[in-house]
């Protein structure tokens, strides 16, 4: 598995044939979204958000989902919920979002969709649930020994957001794979005892994007929820200091060695997506200046590279009537549509009195 | 614990003071409702139908809920769905139920209510909802071997319901004494966790109605869904039919003894219940007439108790829009109330965007 993201993957990902690049717009509908927990970091964007903006640039409908229940998961919530959501949101159109074209929402604001969950509840056992992989490590990530109804439930709402809108395309990492299998079981499950034949939802697909795992500046794998990520709304200056706070080690040769070196790696790669490099190449470049050395290539690189973006974000932080709006119209947009499909499933299920 | 039911309980339960009478509408609103499993039977009126009545002549706010997701929990979909739901309604209007002054609607109906799910399923482990006794006997007398999701968190949905519409008072019985129980505690951690002292929920009591256990025609436990039972739909000639293949016993001289003879007890107590008298009586008028003598006693009080009743039925049946009509406004009532208390709720978690 490669190490590096180049939004292009989509492209080789998914077309067989680089002709079929004209119908895929019509092809494919794309869930995706994210749990409040924290501002958006860097990794998150390397990973996740360039994939989301080169879907949309192909023309593909795209729904972003804010998971603001699921917060409540696992975790106390944080502060101020809205705040987190709000920072999302500008995070979201700093990227590239285009709130035009893709549908960006927060569950609290869709009860059709979270109706579905009851439906798709009916189809799904206990045991089932108890055993995603997903669930469990959720469970002992937040350091949980008692896992919540939400939490045992996730999968089952996560597949409630997959089919509301009819989404047969969910990026994700290889974590995240049993909820696409979930989301399929129940797509077959309501169609064969429901809709008698007729298929009301497709069994969606997962689009496995091999993104990079960067570490946190305390070493561990950089989180939201952690907080020692390089959030996309940080200045240079504090870019430039959470970097030189990075955990690294104490050999004044810098190579690319993820496995033995794994903090140094992380930083290397890091540097590289950025500057558009190799990280090993990179790290021949910085040769023998040791960590301070490679800290000092790396955080001109990240500064370099998120500077637009970050321009983007404080015009737009400038105006919070806009993130507003957003959530706004595309709640407007998800209940137009949660709406529709709960219609159908009334119907399918012969709920109409 | 009397084995009769007299709507006048109600009073006597709740009424320390019988001057309470004139404050009771201000201090209580009342949630019930039932599962769609079948058409409701004799059992169902004299226990739970009768009362309600009569909590609504005290002008006590009724919500009643249709919970037309939870057939789906543990049986097979009745063949129609709507067909069940519309003779229900027609049952409850029949027995007395005022639309105009007692709210019925269906669970599907109302997805504010269903969201209500989301963060009560937060506020729920799983080991909780495992170990309530209500879902383990469900599921037994289901005789299902796998637990679906829906029957696991059928107590939080039940929550839901409670609290939705801020009901303070739930006729149960005693077997639905743990479902209360949830939804106290879920008020108490949802003010606790997100009201900061303020109490958007009140804690809602349990009113339990001693209701008469009466057995079906099968000589096993009266239940809609088992379709053993009188149903208020029956005709009398069809009641005098199934009172006549109901299990007895052989011994002539007919005696009200529920532990050794609870068939015939059963009898007894139906025709005692429906001629307003007492079992024990009743069995000495029978006498010695056996069986035969016993069902033509009942049949003939239990066709003339509900003669009312199913002429009334049978008047509305000839109108089934009225029964859409009854629904419709329901659900609109129900909808106002919990967009309202969702609205509250989003408030509380500071869900604002």
């Amino acid at each position: 598995m490669t190490n590096t993201v180049n939004p292009a993957i989509i492209r080789e990902t998914l077309l067989a044939d680089p002709g079929d690049v004209q119908t895929f717009p019509e092809r494919y509908r794309v869930l995706t979204g994210d749990r409040p927990t924290g501002p958006l970091h860097i990794g998150h964007y390397l990973g996740t958000l360039r994939n989301r903006v080169e879907l949309q640039a192909l023309g593909v409908e795209t729904y972003v989902v804010i998971a603001d229940y699921q917060v409540i998961t696992d975790r106390h919530l944080p502060a101020s919920i809205a705040t987190t959501v709000h920072e999302v949101v500008l995070d979201y159109l700093a990227a590239g979002l285009n709130p035009q074209r893709t549908t960006i929402f927060t569950h609290s604001s869709v009860p059709a969709l979270n109706q579905l969950l009851l439906p798709f509840l009916a189809l799904t056992s206990v045991a089932e649930m108890q055993r995603n992989p997903t669930v469990k490590d959720e469970a002992e990530a937040a350091g949980i020994r008692s896992i919540s109804g939400l939490l045992l439930t996730y999968p089952v709402h996560q597949a409630a957001d997959i089919l509301f809108c009819h989404g047969n395309l969910v990026p994700v990492g290889a974590d995240q794979l049993p909820h696409i299998e979930q989301a399929r079981l129940l797509a077959r499950r309501f169609n064969e005892r429901f809709s008698a034949g007729r298929s009301l939802f497709a069994e969606p697909q997962g689009l496995l994007s091999p993104a990079p795992t960067l570490l946190g500046v305390d070493g561990r794998k950089m989180s939201k929820s952690r907080r020692n990520g390089i959030a996309l709304s940080a200045g240079e200056d504090e870019t430039a200091d959470l970097i030189r706070r990075a955990v690294t080690d104490s050999e004044r040769l810098i190579t690319f060695e993820p496995e033995r070196r794994p903090e140094v790696a992380s930083l290397l790669l890091m540097g590289a997506l950025c500057g558009g490099s190799d990280p090993a190449e990179l790290a021949m470049e910085v040769g023998d200046s040791g960590a301070s050395g490679l800290k000092r290539v790396v955080t001109e690189a990240v500064n370099e590279h998120l500077r637009p973006l970050r321009a983007r974000r404080a015009e737009l932080a400038a105006h919070p009537e806009l993130v507003r709006d957003v959530l706004r119209a595309g709640s407007e947009r998800a209940n137009d549509v949660a709406n529709r499909t709960l219609a159908d499933v009334q119907d399918a299920m012969g709920m109409r009195y």
